[in-house]
Order: structure tokens, then sequence, then C-alpha cells
């Protein structure tokens, strides 16, 4: 449990894929918000960033120059150790907003130490979904494979979601409470997340 | 409104992808059978085969031999104008009953008619997805582009469905009643695929 | 055969999704063009939009406001026929610009004609994917799903598309030809268009 | 690099996921036992299933009974410290028989220790694609988002594959040698999943 005194030893950025800017109010960032809690109680220091705030120009390089804010995001992005995508649902997929962010995180993929490695190498990654109604596991499966391929790690149960029953319209926030399942799921995440970032930091991947 | 004297014009088979074989209680024949039963209020008669009741060998090809009983289903497949794809969700995805027929389909892109036409061009193709908890947008993709490729028409809102809210566990089977959204749907699915299958019986696609 | 005299009593509107703006070299506006030219063959008049040029704000209303572009591309849409969804592959997904396009489009489910049905339905969609290597089956399925739950009707092989082969990066535009499959299906995905979007005008789906 | 008198302290099972029995010829066997050589160079002993060639009966439950044979591929995955999900491409999906064992492995949920861990907490996965053509992102994201559910962690870039240009019909056990891209991938991915799985054998997931 966490104490006044803990050690945060590791860092978490959420990037929050709401298609809402600041400051309306967002399901996405609370799910967010949420997990980075749960983080905090291992250890973790997490902040968020919403990246529909951001000018984030379409391109698949590290700066697309003329007024792109990626960069910024992105230098938050390589100081961290755990990524926390978290996206709403659209269409049954995951938003505009977050696919914008995995193509310019696709550059990532080029950027190589000394030894090779990728970028991302030795970060790891959690989903955190929230829609209206279906579309969650679809979104993680998307989300996995991307970044998994871009060179992040992702822990055993690795996504949390929430979504209403089929064709209704309530959302995340609006709950009155936050249903068990979600927050037992929302702690899973980020204690595995926490465990496997503090290996990966002590025990980075081998280079080829 | 449907009456003893309605004439039937067309017909319908609805292919239950359910894991439980004959005669456990399936929600995916329910869902199925809700289907076929507003695709009868316009015009169209159907049946229902539960595929898992059949031994449907692994393979790509019309008859795989050696008691593949594959053969069977494929004829009802191509005397129907509309097939409703009905299955559960499993891991986020189609049934492995689901993708089997599939699979199974597949080989009827190479039986053209006369002026090489795919087998199944002309017929129409519905969804039906049933779960627990989400999954079915994941489930009518994948579906649709397969259908699609194999040469089934898609209508309008081509896909009903019913999951529960996140992370529980009741069964369609188990619902006091039909939702009222999900019954719209199911009309309107039915509204669709008849009309296009009476359009494409009438007027086929043409020859390359 | 087209002739010079031939009646186009259809349009097509390609969207290009492209995330790279005007007038830089694009694979997909390429594919977009050539999938248009077919539709020509069949009596279809066709233009590009290139999405990417216009400022389409992130959002789920018809009109975002505060300078939102969407309303000229939604214009265009509410005009055409046949909708050509045109889009690079990213991450193995459709670009973030397809994405938002089809964000935007899902306010049209709410835009009812006097009997109730949705602005799209009645429309024809087609999709054309293109890519350095692999993808191409998941956004087809992700843009049917969409596409579908929109309102749009989804043809028998309703996709066509160019990737190269794994982990290699050449780009569609700089093959020395298209290859023959490719034209091939250019071409048949465009007859189905037309004649199911003839279909569709002459007999719109019906009321519930 | 490998010796006579290395130490092979982790196991790795590929389950090959053919829809052809031996002994037919199989290219998805072919890239199943490229990956585990690779693994055998990191001091990991690997055999391979194929699960066609059992009689892996549909259902949820550990063992479904009446000559049901998951149970031995279930103990054999039980065993394993790396699993190595291999799986041809069918109608752009992972194959029915993958699909199968995703869905008996779904029921290791449930199958917990006494302090609460489903029994593939510490276990690493990575997927192993062929096809002829396309595919192979969509394979890769419903199996990774199916094999984080279940309770296994996917490494860094967790996936290789195979496939050839758009709508071309090669077989990867026909090439006349691993295209350069490919064999490096799979060193990557056997160099990623030895590192991880060696990590969380010696420090496992905690429990809540």
């Amino acid at each position: 449990m966490t104490t006044a005194t803990q050690t945060h030893d590791l860092t978490a950025l959420a990037i929050s894929c709401t298609l809402k800017p600041s400051p309306q109010a967002s399901s996405t960032d609370l799910m967010a918000q949420q997990v980075l809690d749960q983080l905090g109680e291992h250890g973790v220091a997490g902040s968020t960033v919403r990246a529909v705030d951001l000018d984030i120009r379409p391109g698949v390089e590290t700066d697309m120059g003329d007024g792109d804010e990626w960069p910024t995001l992105r230098r938050l992005v390589r100081e961290a150790d755990i990524v926390v995508l978290a996206t709403p649902i659209w269409l049954g997929h995951l938003s505009s907003v977050a696919q914008r962010v995995l193509e310019r995180l696709d550059a990532e993929l080029s950027e190589t130490d000394d030894e090779g490695r990728p970028s991302m190498f030795g970060k790891v990654a959690v989903v955190a979904v929230v829609g209206n109604e279906d579309g969650a596991h679809a979104v993680s499966a998307a989300a996995f494979q991307a970044l998994s391929d871009i060179g992040f790690t992702v822990p055993a149960q690795g996504a949390t979601y929430w979504v209403g029953e089929a064709m209704q319209g309530t959302d995340y926030r609006d709950l009155e409470e936050t249903p068990e399942p979600v927050a037992g799921t929302n702690g899973m995440v980020a204690r595995n997340a926490a465990h496997l970032a503090r290996l990966l930091t002590a025990s980075p991947y081998p280079a080829g």
C-alpha cells in the first residue's frame, strides 16, 4: 500500500485520446486517471496529457515542422516507463486522435540506440478504453498490435475498459460508481504494468 | 404483416455458429430465430442449421472427403437468397465454428458461373452476434469483410447484436425480454436484407 | 463500354485519406483515381477530395463550428451515390484521417428523412486500400463495419487493395504498372458498385 | 550462440494451427520451427504440436469429455514458459484451429493459484503468422488481445510473419530462402521472448 513516504521510482504517462478538447468533461480522462491512481499505489508517478489539446500534425516523422506539437508529447513519452493509451470508442474503433498518436509513434522504430534497439524497447504499454456500448476488445486488439510493433511490452491482462449494454447511451463518467469488476481490473492492470516495467528497467532487452 | 397467404418468394438460411451441440439451449440460436422471424414478415422463408452439429472438416475445398459434412450445409447455402451468419463472441472474436464456415465458403470464390461470377454473387449476408459482454463490432467487422470477399452483399446496417455491460455474465437467452433497440434492429436488418435480396434476384450483378 | 456520349446517371465521391497534404504525390490518390476511372466506364461521374487538405475538426456533430471544414465534405458525400473510402495503412490500421471521416459520418445516423431513414441509406460504399505491406483486410473489415453501421450498402467484393510482400517498402505509385489482379479487382469493384447504386437509387430501402 | 553444452532453462511450445493434418507440408509449421530454432539460441528448448491432429472439441471448459484431446495439449501449454501461437491466415483471419485453441485457453482464466493468479500469468506468448497475401497484422491484433486477456505477456515486437504481395498465391514453404527481414524478425522475437520469460520466471507477477 502507498504511504506518504513511498518512493516513486517509475513514471507513467497517460495519453487521453478523447475527441473533446479541455476543459470539457471526458470519460476517457476519468478512466486514465483511475489507472494512474492505481499505478500510484505501486510506486509509479503519473501524469495525463489530452492529445487533442495539442496540434499533432498528420505524418509519420518525429517532427512534421510548421507548428507541429507532437515533439512536446513525444518528449513525455520518451521519459515515461509506462504508457497508458486511453481512448474512447467511435464506430467500434479507437479514436482518430489515438490513431494519430500511434502514427506518430511509428517513427520511433527508426530511432535506435547505439546497439540498434528501437527507442520504445523497455517501455510497458497498457490500454484503457471507454465507450457507450461495445468495441473495447476491438480497440484493445488494434492498440496491442500497434504498440507491440512499435516496441512496447504488454503485460498480462494489459487492458481495462468499460462499455454499457448494447445500443445504450450512458457515459462512464455518469455512472454513480465505478463497477467493481472495472475497479478490480484497473488495479490488476496497474499492478502488472508496474511489475513488468520494474523488471525491464532493471534488465533491458538485449541487443541483437 | 405476415398472413397465412403471404407468398414467400425468397429464402434465408441462418447458420448458427454456437459452440454448443443440439439440444443445448443457445443464445445464438435465439437471435438467429428472431432475425428469421422478422424476415418472415418480409416474404422470406427461413430455416436454421446449427453448424456444430455437423462434422465440418478443416480445409478450404468444397468437399474434404472422408465423412466431411460441409457439402450438406453448402447445398443449403447455395439454395438460399439470404445468409444470416449468427455467432457467439469468444475472446472478442467470432467463434471457431463461424471461422470454419467462412473457411469452407472461401472455396466458392473459385466456383464461378458461365460468365465468371463467383457462386455467392447475388446473395445477401447479414450478421447476428451475441455475447455476455463486448465484441460485437469486432465480430461484425471480421464477418462483413470475409463475406464481402466471398461475394455476398451487405445491406445498410447489416448487423444485429446483443452484449451486456462490460465484464458481466448474463446470457441473451436469459433476458426477461428482448431489449427494444435490439428488436428494432432485428426488424431493420431483416427489412433491408429482404429488399436488397429481392433487387439482386431480379437484377443480378453483370459479368465482367 | 463507355462512349463519348455515355450518360453519367450516378456520381461517386472518392475520399482520399492519405496523411499527405496536396500537392504531395499519394499512392492512395492514385488508387482512388483508378477506381473512379473504372466507375466512369459504368456511367458514374467521379471526383476526389483529399480529406487532409480540409480542417476537419474532432467531434461527432455534423458541424463542430469554429472553422470546421467538415460541412464542405459532408455536402459532397450527401450528393454522391457512391462513396469510395480510400485510405493508406498505418500500423496495420486505417489512417487517422479516415477514422476522422468515419467519426464525422457517425452523425448521419441521427439525420433521418421523413420516414426515419438515416441519410446514408441508399448510398453504396466501397473501400480502396494501399500500403507498403500487409493490413488491407484489417482496414477493409474496420471500414465495412463502420460504413454499414452508418447506413451504406457494401457490394459483393467491395474492396480493392495493394500491398507489397511482408516487411518491404515499395509504394504503390512507384510500381512500373498496376498489377493485373489489382486492375481486375478495381474493375469488378466499380462494376458491382455501379450496379448496386443504380438498383438502390431506383428502389430505395423501405421505411420501417 | 548455442553450443552443445548450453543449458536450456526454459521451454517453448509452438502450437501450429494449420488446417492441414500431418504429414502434409505446412508453411505454418515451417515458420513455427524457425522461431523455435531461434529460441534454441537463447536457452529455450522447444517442441511443436499441430493442433489439427488432435480432436479438440468445441467448448470453453478445460475438458469437454467424450474423447476430447484438448487436455493433452493443455498439459503441454501449462508446462511451457513460452507459447508460440503459429497460424495461417484464412479470409484475413486467424484459422478456425487457432480460434479453437484460444477458446479452450479461455478456461484458464478461472484456473487460479492459491493467490488468485490465473494459470497463464507469467508465461510469454508470441505470434507467428503466414499467408499467401495480407492479413498478418489483423491476425496479430486478434491474437495479442486474446492472449493478453488470458494472462500471457507479449514482448516488444512479439510477432513475426510472412505474406506475399497482394492477390498472389505463393506459399512460404516454397520460397527459395527465408527473406532476410523475416529471418531478422524471427531472431528478435525469440530474443525478446526468452529475455522476458526469464525475467517473469525469476520474478512472478505479484498477487493482488
